[in-house]
C-alpha cells in the first residue's frame, strides 16, 4: 500500500495536469481568469460583488463559487448580474482543477472576458491546488491580525496580488501594517498590494484599474 | 492501489484510536482538556491568553499550540505564564491525535489542571480529527460575518461550546445575530454560546465560570 505522501503526490500531479488543460481552454477562449483565496469572512464575495457591479457594463463576467455547503455566495453574485455557478465540495477544504473542469462546459467561455473562481474559505489547503487560472489573488482582512503572513507562508508566497480588505476597521483593532508588510515582503518580494474597504469602497479603483489592465493585455 | 476515500478512512480510524489513548492519559492524570478551533485570526490565542491570566493563580495550565509555521502563539502564551509547546505542522491544515500524543511526554500531566490545545486556524479540516480532548470549543468572530454556520456546518455541528468573539466590532460591521444564531441552532441545538470581546473583556466572566465548573466536576 502506498504511503500517505505518495498518495498526496499522485493527487497533486494529476491536479496539475488538469490545471494545464483548464488553462489551455481559457487561453483558447480568450478569457482572463482569477483564483481568489482567503480565510473565511475576509471578503471574497464582497470584492467579487463590487468588481462585477463596477465592470459589468463593459465586460462579460462569470463566477464559479466554491463552498463546503450552501449557494449563498453564488446567489449574492447572481444578484448583481453575473453568471454564477456554485460548487459544493462536501467536506473538501479547497477547490481542485477537476472540480473546476467539470463546471466549464456550463459556461460559454468564448463569450466571457473575465472568469472569477472564488475558492473555499481557507488559508492553507487551496494554496496546494493549482486551478489553471491566470492569476491567484489573496485577500487578507485587517481584523484577522497582522501576523498572518508569518503563520500561513504557503498561501502568502504563492499569490500574484494581495488585497488587504476592511481597512475601515483599522481604528478599532490592533494591526501593525509595517509588521504585516514586512512578513509579506519576506515571502513574496515586490508583491502588488491593494489596501481597500469593500464597505466604504476606499481603494477599490486601484484594484479595478490593475485588473482591467490585465484583462486587456493578457 | 486503494482509492482516496479508503486512504482517508484509514487515516481517520487510526486517528480515533490514538485520540482514545490520549483521553485515557488525560483521565488517568486528572487533567481537563480543551481543543480550541477557529478560522485564522478569530482570537484563539487572545482567548487563551486571557484565560491563563485570569486562572493561573488557582490552576496549573499548559497549552499546546498548532500552527503551520512560527512559534508566535506559543511565545504569546508563555509570556503570560503558562507552559507552552508549539507544534509546527509544516503544510498540515489541522492537528491530529498523533501530533498531540507526541508532545504529551514533555508535559507532567498529573501536575496540570487544564491543558488547552490551540488547533491550526481553519474552519474545515480540524473538525474531522478528534484529539481526545474533553471538550471542543469553536471561536466565531463578528467580522467574519453571520453566514459562517451555514457555510461550515461540519465545524459548527461538532463542537461543545461556541465563543462569539469581537462583539466590540458589532457597531462597525454588518452582522445579523439572529440569522447567525438560527444557523447555529439548526446544526447544534442548544449549543452554549459566549458572546464576548477579548479586547474589552466584556462577557469573559461567563466563559471563565463555565470553564471552572467543568474543570471542577469532570
Amino acid at each position: 500500500m502506498p504511503d500517505r505522501i505518495t498518495v498526496i503526490e499522485n493527487i497533486l500531479s494529476k491536479n496539475d495536469q488538469i490545471a494545464s488543460e483548464n488553462r489551455a481552454l481559457f487561453d483558447q477562449a480568450g478569457v482572463f481568469t482569477l483564483n481568489i483565496m482567503a480565510s473565511p469572512g475576509a471578503g471574497k464575495t464582497s470584492l467579487i460583488e463590487i468588481t462585477i457591479k463596477k465592470l459589468t457594463k463593459s465586460l462579460q463576467i462569470a463566477v464559479v463559487d466554491g463552498d463546503i455547503a450552501t449557494s449563498i455566495d453564488a446567489d449574492r453574485v447572481a444578484a448583481v448580474g453575473a453568471t454564477a455557478i456554485q460548487i459544493n465540495t462536501g467536506g473538501e477544504c479547497h477547490l481542485d482543477a477537476a472540480m473546476l473542469n467539470n463546471e466549464l462546459p456550463k459556461l460559454n467561455l468564448s463569450d466571457l472576458n473575465l472568469l472569477i473562481v472564488e475558492n473555499v474559505g481557507n488559508l492553507i489547503c487551496p494554496a496546494s491546488f493549482q486551478l489553471g487560472t491566470h492569476k491567484s489573488i489573496l485577500i487578507a482582512s485587517i481584523p484577522e491580525g497582522d501576523d498572518k503572513p508569518y503563520k500561513y507562508p504557503g498561501m502568502y508566497s504563492g499569490v500574484d496580488a494581495l488585497v488587504i480588505n476592511k481597512i475601515d476597521l483599522l481604528p478599532y483593532v490592533p494591526f501593525d501594517m509595517d509588521y504585516f508588510i514586512r512578513g509579506v515582503e519576506i515571502l513574496n518580494p515586490g508583491l502588488v498590494t491593494f489596501p481597500l474597504s469593500c464597505m466604504t469602497l476606499d481603494g477599490i479603483e486601484d484594484w479595478l484599474n490593475w485588473l482591467l489592465k490585465l484583462i486587456k493585455y493578457e
